[in-house]
């Protein structure tokens, strides 16, 4: 598979400076890509490495475009631009259809006659399979679960009962949907579970990454909408709904309840609590806990800085005593004011 | 499946007004709730949805009783006696005995004749499970484990060799229980590993979040006590205790030879560091790293604040100065001091 | 099995001080070991325990060996030597070779004859298992994935197509090798895929806790060196190298691209951003996100410390206002410099 400069650009358009008929075969990095490959400047951060590249080709915005003698494709969006061109040369592999053996499919379970279901993954009774949908080895699919058209799930993903995915939804290894909500009264100190009777239901083209969990709605339904990405380790509670095309990075958490928008991109580790909304194009920093609700779209951040562990000793003991710290200026203040009443 | 107010209360107690031959078929919300649905009011900042719900009737305590004319059931604690309307509208699925077909039970494992084992599961030599017990397509229970009556694997759970389950504990997708400890010797610039060779000890009515992890001693064993419930993506570090009924929510990390009490609440995304006990009903807020005992009950936090991104940037930076604030502080105390000695 | 203590000091080294023939079969801790165990002393806190013990020998420092007159091996390190006194003691489980029923081998996989994959393991076309390997129930190795000799999967372990494993690499349940990174790119508000197609290639003797992910590259591999070892649920981003003989505590977040160096510690729970690079020797505490590069080695710390809930929140609110707190320090030093301007 390859082509040339000039197909790419009639298929994703851009503008081709130099040799048009240069072939592609693969994307590279700036540092590593050779004959036969393409990469991309994005970052301004990078554009040292422009000069040194064996790349056979590089697409790069139009203020970068001067920079080079290399054959390129001018445009507006490198990264994207470059996702695309990856995506032409790196097509998903094929579902070569059928229910392999050593696959358990239930009784009433309907499995579209284009989906393929690995060994040892067993889909049960009254689940429905979607044409071109692949399930891998050791996979799930619960009673009465329903998956979209061309949905992918990876060796060792679970889905329970009666969730419902949309169309071409990818669950990544060790993904569990669908598990029950942390629900739980407490009386006299013990603790009553209360039976978690809602439903996890996906959006299309959501994509999710490995060992992440979303838990089922106590009640009603946990939402995940159409486009969100979400990165490796993420938890996602009950009740939660994640607005269209949000994406998370990983090891996120996501506590029940909480109602965030669309568009917003939450950072590794970040927390939401629960029972609380974040208004949409919100952006989180990593390692952040969302303690209240968001209702002003921008860029929060609540990371505590890493120091020397000797300075940080030292600075921190003293967080402890901010209060203590504060009324200290507050009688200084007052002191002077008192010494010199027309100062302040 | 329905019951009338009057059937429920006089199962579950508490006082009935208004009609109580109305017929309750499910639980649902304030604010969605509808006919046939109970919903209940236990959080006094949702009374407002009280005057709009269409629920057939609510659960509801003393002191909110007056607000509503719907029928209603009045009890001390609205939030339990909810669990337990659940519970009794949503009884657990019943199991169906017997090793499906797919399934391998290897010689000299012992499976009582009321339990179930699904397909791509595997029970291994001399692993014990017992009456009514549930295991899930694709789990896995080492060569030795024993699983007490009625306990619940979803799929894709496993449980290492040796390990001990009591009655009714629920596993959901992903858990892993009995995996080694970290447990590695510095030697030279390498690692040299410490085999685990304790267990994982679980008590009675223990329930277990998708993808958490519990590790086995190193030489005794890790031990969690009966009736505690852990969220998601939970990390309990070898030779842990959890004392009985304590409760984590999701992404909690206890590092080796913590020492927790008993009716405990860890926070979201809290971190218990090792070898440090904390006493019985202690809370922990989410994100709040304890590092050293805790002696005293009650409530501790370290969270830090998040804010608007240059907001934070502009105090972060001054939280590692802070040493150098306090002693500006305090040279203004001397200056002032100095000048007016009678002051201070 | 069972060795005397003469025995055991002829194999590691050390000095063996009162009766070399006294017999040992198993390790176990100060508290208590008894007949037949041998414990061991390696942090001076731990001291008081050495005179209540009951075991049967003790491995310990050369500073402490006039503390006992229990039969003892004095040594350099006796952490490492009671790692190696286990290891004796406790030799890992025999691999019993062969392709167990209900495993799934694809035509064109290689499977060497003294290797073992149990029942529901899969191991696709194209995919090479080495001498020794031993392959747990349910997990699965992609297509043409390489295991080196004498690598161990436990259950429920997924490789995915491609990776590359040395020797003697220890996979526990959970583990996801080789999952996509989360490369997106961003568009009129949607995200565009960047296919992964790297690998993650790891090295000889690297252990692996259970539930961790470790994501393939985006265009070259992720490589994690010889002699790592993770604990549990730690996330490694696409593009990532972790330096040989680096270890990381549970629940660390690795982002992608970042580069770690070797013989590096990384505490629980710890953030490493994307992107940066950390020096050889670096030890990262607990919870401590790093944030840009570090180029001297050393200990880093950015723990938020915990307090009672109450002087937390009085506290906290002040971190929020640090800026002004010093901006108010600020004019105070001006005052006094004003009325005496000799004194500052």
């Amino acid at each position: 598979m390859a082509f040339t400069l000039a197909e790419i650009a009639a298929r994703f358009g851009g503008r081709v400076i130099g040799a048009p008929q240069v072939l592609i075969r693969q994307v590279g990095t700036l540092e590593r890509a050779g004959d036969g490959q393409i990469a991309f400047l994005a970052n301004p951060r990078y554009r040292a490495r422009l000069a040194a590249t064996r790349a056979a080709a590089v697409i790069i915005g139009a203020d970068a475009e001067a920079l080079t003698a290399l054959p390129r494709i001018v445009c507006d969006n490198p990264y994207a631009y470059f996702a695309r061109v990856s995506q032409l040369l790196n097509p998903p592999e094929a579902v070569v259809p059928g229910v392999q053996p050593g696959a358990q499919v239930a009784p009433g379970a309907r499995i579209d006659a284009g989906a393929r279901v690995d060994s040892g993954a067993s889909v049960e009774a009254g689940a429905v399979v979607g044409p071109g949908c692949w399930i891998g080895a050791g996979s799930c699919v619960g009673q009465g679960a329903e998956l979209g058209e061309g949905c992918r799930l990876y060796p060792s993903v679970v889905v329970y009962a009666g969730c419902r995915l949309g169309a071409r939804v990818v669950l990544h290894s060790g993904v569990v949907i669908g598990a029950d909500g942390f629900g739980i009264a407490r009386e006299d100190g013990h603790w009553i579970k209360i039976p978690q009777i809602g439903r996890v239901v996906i959006g299309d083209d959501v994509e999710i990454g490995a060992n992440t969990t979303i838990d089922r709605g106590a009640i009603e339904d946990t939402v995940i909408e159409e486009g969100v990405k979400l990165d490796n380790q993420i938890q996602i509670g009950h009740n939660c709904r994640v607005g269209a095309h949000t994406a998370m990075a990983g090891c996120v958490a996501v506590a029940g309840s909480a109602d965030i928008g669309r568009r917003c991109t939450i950072g590794a580790g970040a927390i939401i609590l629960g029972h609380l909304s974040i208004c949409d194009d919100t952006q989180v920093s990593a390692d952040t806990v969302i303690s209240r609700s968001i209702r002003q779209p921008g860029t929060y951040t609540g990371m505590f800085p890493f120091d020397d562990n000797r300075s940080w000793a030292r600075n921190t003991a003293l967080v402890r005593h901010l209060a203590e710290l504060a009324e200290r200026v507050r009688r200084l203040e007052r002191q002077l004011q008192q010494k010199d009443p027309g100062h302040g």
